[in-house]
């Protein structure tokens, strides 16, 4: 028994000594991993905030924090409250009876999600390549953003009239509005593209002269949602401007 | 040795089982703890973004993760990031012989940080006390946010003129100095307080006015640095803006 007792204390030592090693594996210096991540997170605010400007592609280093963030729940998460506070601001909002009372939303990125075909080309990390987006689009297959869907129907029950106005190609109308309808979306007013006029416009001023327009007619732009400040700021700007997150292109 | 080798297979069993009961504690269903930090990251991104309007308190829920943020080492890469992107856009800047190219900083969160305030009144989870505040300005006692005073050098060695412009009030001109010269910051151009005839403005609207008044000297305004949008929007923007984080509270 003295064999036996010495042999359990040397595998009571070992077995401490193998839990100790993996434990303290938690406590460490910050890997390169780390210090990329919250550089890449840094630089996904700065992106949010309009801070890095023009931009093609996602820096290499942040490719895979974009595609960690795009599909997993934090990017869901932001969209989600950024419909929460839509939907507390048009509480406050009274429409009248005249069918006046406007909100107009982007739609890639904003109403649609076309994070399958990005998810296929490396999520901006590449150039954008407009023929491959094209093929995608003539699909007709990209979900909605859950968030907004939710949003644009509330919108719809308190009477809002519906404007969705995109940098999409007057050409893509049609696979456009099968897109919008298979993803869930019904009775907007109108689908507002780029027409033969408005081609190479900065998506700045195209979006504001659509505003002015609409203006024009008599309608109250409430609210504007889009994912680029592109499709906010101008001039004929909405009461409230609603930025949902994206992290993967840049339109100016 | 047939008992010990039996007590050898037995201890190491029990061994395997420990290790693999600590290891399986990480594998978890998300605790409430980590629900409220995915929300109150994406509610500082919606504040960050200008998506929660006028607001007054954080969340109480997310006092804890707004302290976390503004101690621990995000808030500071985050400025970090925002003072690379803007050096990387003066880089680009010609700046003449003639002393009128431009920049127009804000003051608190931007150049100075009140953090050490913040910290005693719980991080922005009360409502303003304009009070308590004016005392520890009065106190000319508020760091420098390292990044902004990097950038702010970068910027005199370059040769642009630097304007100050803040909503403080003009009898707080002394300590504000005071303060601005302990924290390191040297040779600006002008300090531009709110004055008797600026009180009851709103912040965009004065600071606006003073960039308008700027741009009349002859001054090109190239870039503007705030922590709020009221610092960088309205109108005689910049050409280019750049906005510092500040979760602990708003000016509209």
């Amino acid at each position: 028994m003295d064999t036996v007792a010495r042999l359990t204390i040397l595998l009571f030592i070992i077995s401490s000594l193998i839990h100790h090693i993996s434990s303290s594996q938690t406590i460490r210096l910050p890997s390169e991993a780390s210090i990329s991540t919250s550089y890449c997170d840094s630089w996904r605010l700065a992106v949010e905030t309009n801070n890095v400007g023009q931009w093609k592609q996602i820096p290499a280093r942040c490719v895979e924090s974009v595609a960690e963030y795009m599909i997993g729940e934090k990017y869901e998460s932001d969209c989600e409250v950024v419909g929460k506070f839509s939907a507390e601001f048009v509480k406050g909002v009274t429409v009248g009876g005249d069918g006046r009372d406007a909100w107009v939303f982007d739609i890639d990125e904003t109403l649609l999600s076309n994070v399958p075909y990005y998810q296929d080309v490396g999520f901006g990390s590449k150039i954008f390549n407009e023929t491959s987006f094209n093929d995608w689009v003539n699909l007709a297959d990209a979900p909605a953003l859950p968030a907004s869907l939710s949003f644009y129907r509330k919108l719809q029950e308190l009477g809002f009239t519906i404007f969705l106005l995109t940098g999409r190609s007057e050409h893509q109308r049609n696979v456009t509005e099968a897109n919008l309808l298979f993803a869930g979306y019904r009775n907007w007013e109108r689908l507002i593209l780029r027409g033969a006029s408005d081609q190479g416009k900065s998506a700045t001023s195209y979006k504001s002269e659509k505003r002015q327009e609409l203006m024009s007619e008599g309608y109250r732009i409430h609210g504007s949602s889009g994912d680029q400040w592109s499709d906010l700021w101008g001039y004929a700007v909405s009461t409230r401007s609603f930025k949902l997150p994206n992290p993967m292109y840049f339109i100016g």
